[in-house]
């Protein structure tokens, strides 16, 4: 166990990004948060940002600042992070909504655009909002939800997506990075297969944004959702954003046709005419309030590079498999994600009994991992927060809640 | 002109609630503010109660603010909007999405209830995004929009209402404030009518919210939606609130069946199972930080009371009116509002040719109304951030801009 100390001081030591541990706001009480992945944590400029915020953008402007600054700011900010994260050119991100309703606007508006294919493909185990808005829209077109069922902890392979896709696939539904193992999908692989059957290909990029460099441009990708509060630390209940192709501009349209969306905003004209470009997938007021808290971290992200972020991601979730090979094996928990760094995103799950009330006694001890039903813990590791130490810490409080 | 200025300040110092004057964020170079109705001012102590946010709820309970918290803040927020200005018991109201989004799930669930009515009734003037998802709805549904054409200045009237329902029609969704005239609609009257043909009733708040005391229940409305961000002073883009009457619950069902609508929002199960009560009608995870702000507004209406409030509402008004009178109507500025005050809302509407140039002199100048497209200026009164000293100011401003 001294090695495995040691090891994580000497990778603190050579971290490229540690300076930015101090960026976040401090936690009293808590001695090792690994939970980024659910929510990031606030930087510590936020109470200052906000308050400027209030006093002079909104508190001074007022109504001037939908004028001067609000109205173009979910274009603005999704073009931020097409261009940090995504690997999106601009005019193509937009941010807005929760990721649910922009998961059923594109949905919609993907199957809308295909009356003559009956088939929606999704995984079995995608995240539940991912599933439930498939069945919503499934039943409300008359389509058939079609099956994914890949090996739990290896995530979908390209081959279980070709086994399932056909030319009356409409849509496919895939998560970049399985919400429970942590696999990470191989976006362009999977992608291409699709499309070989003429098929639009929807990735939900909630638990990859932010910490995995994604190529949505270069992969071809159709359509993207992802929220802003886990690796892009917006807040709890932060706005999310959706990715539309330029390609797919003006032939998809999504069914929630508010004034914001329109052409002209404010001609307050007697017919819906959607905006061109990205815009028209906005439906209500932008969550402008929510927009503020992610923009610091957009700069730390831009700042380290998403290639940094993701290296040491890998070292993070490294340290982790091996105090869990070392420290929790003997003790009969389960890895649920993949052992090669590369097959896997920003977290790792393991598996034990006894875990819900394991995690009941590191929350009050200060150790915040999460917990997924029945029997999971998620050892989420936000890079630009989390030191290889706390990571460690959290691995080995683990370990003595058990014993 | 001088009984005019004595005449606002005698108002003034016989205003109970002059003291909530000071509440709210200074605004130096801004001297009258009268778009209180499109953005209410943050309040003076947002800003500390924000950093609290960030220091404590987030940065510190972390992802255990949401056990501790969060997941029932949208409820207990909407009982509160409910009980302070809606006249709605608890268990009925929730926050959530944007007005857009909600008017869209609401029409959704109340046409798909009643699959043998074929008619959306909806008014020509209501506010664009009200008309904009009522079209694309009843495209959806291949149903029928009907138009009421009311009198411009008077607004809709229970019998422009009876002169277009049926038994055809599924849903009525009307203002209870006219966004441009600010007349305000007898409530109780037209849903009483629009019961008599076994159609739904669905009110939009958003210009009375926070500033006319509502009786949902009292007045057996079976829907409203309603925005945050004007007389609630929620900040810019804050979320929306849903009214269901408790009678509809279980029998309405809304189409973004996303995870946090589900009856049991971790158990991550397979197949989607609505939340009983409100909850069903979110979607997505709650937009806290947008709750936030309005929750201090939420104090003051409460401390004042509805009726208060509404009280300055009718003295503001009044005395903009009796200023049009006497300094503007000689201008050949046209009052695109109702006389009486029992008629109108919250702001006043006044047109003139040139208001277009006007608007952009006064902003300029530090004194804010909003401009409506092709020629009106609403004077938008918020009772407890507004004197009445201010209100004409704000008159006489747009007096001097005209000659």
């Amino acid at each position: 166990m001294s090695d495995l100390v040691t090891h994580a001081h000497t990778l603190d030591a050579h971290d490229p990004l540690a300076a930015h541990l101090d960026a976040f706001v401090e936690a009293p009480g808590v001695s090792a948060y690994l939970d980024g992945n659910s929510l990031g944590r606030p930087l510590r400029d936020l109470p200052e940002r906000l308050a400027a915020f209030v006093q002079n953008d909104w508190g001074t402007r007022l109504i001037r600042s939908w004028d001067e600054q609000w109205m173009d700011l979910p274009t603005e900010l999704g073009d931020r992070i097409g261009r940090v994260a995504l690997g999106a050119a601009a005019g193509q991100t937009v941010v807005a909504d929760s990721t649910t309703v922009l998961l059923y606007k594109l949905m919609r508006a993907a199957v809308a655009a295909q009356p003559e294919r009956t088939d929606i493909v999704i995984e079995e185990g995608n995240f539940p909002t991912d599933r439930f808005v498939a069945e919503g829209v499934a039943a409300e077109h008359g389509l058939t939800l079609r099956w994914i069922s890949p090996d739990p902890i290896a995530g979908v392979q390209v081959s279980d997506v070709k086994a399932v896709v056909s030319e009356k696939t409409a849509l496919v539904v895939l998560s970049h990075v399985d919400y429970r193992s942590g696999a990470l999908a191989d976006m362009k692989a999977i992608t291409d297969a699709v499309h070989k059957t003429g098929a639009l290909m929807l990735w939900d990029l909630c638990h990859s944004v932010g910490v995995i460099p994604t190529e949505l441009d270069a992969c071809g990708v159709d359509l993207a959702v992802g929220c802003t509060y886990k690796y892009l630390n917006g807040g709890p209940g932060s706005p999310a954003f959706a990715y539309v192709n330029a390609r797919h501009h003006g032939l998809l349209r999504q069914p929630i046709q508010g004034w914001m969306g329109a052409g002209d905003v404010f001609a307050m004209g007697d017919a819906y005419a959607p905006a061109s470009g990205i815009r028209q997938f906005i439906s209500g007021t932008p969550p402008v309030l929510g927009m503020l808290a992610m923009q610091g971290m957009l700069d730390l992200i831009e700042e380290a590079s998403i290639e940094a972020v993701r290296a040491k991601s890998k070292t993070l979730t490294d340290l982790v498999v091996r105090a869990f090979d070392e420290e929790l094996a003997p003790l009969g928990v389960r890895l649920l994600s993949p052992r090669d760094a590369a097959e896997r995103g920003g977290h790792v799950t393991i598996g034990h009994p006894d875990f819900a009330e394991v995690t009941k006694t590191l929350w009050a001890d200060g150790v915040i991992p999460d917990f997924r039903f029945p029997d999971g813990i998620r050892l989420g590791l936000s890079p630009l927060s989390t030191s290889h130490a706390e990571a460690l810490h959290g691995v080995l409080a683990v370990r003595d809640a058990l014993v």
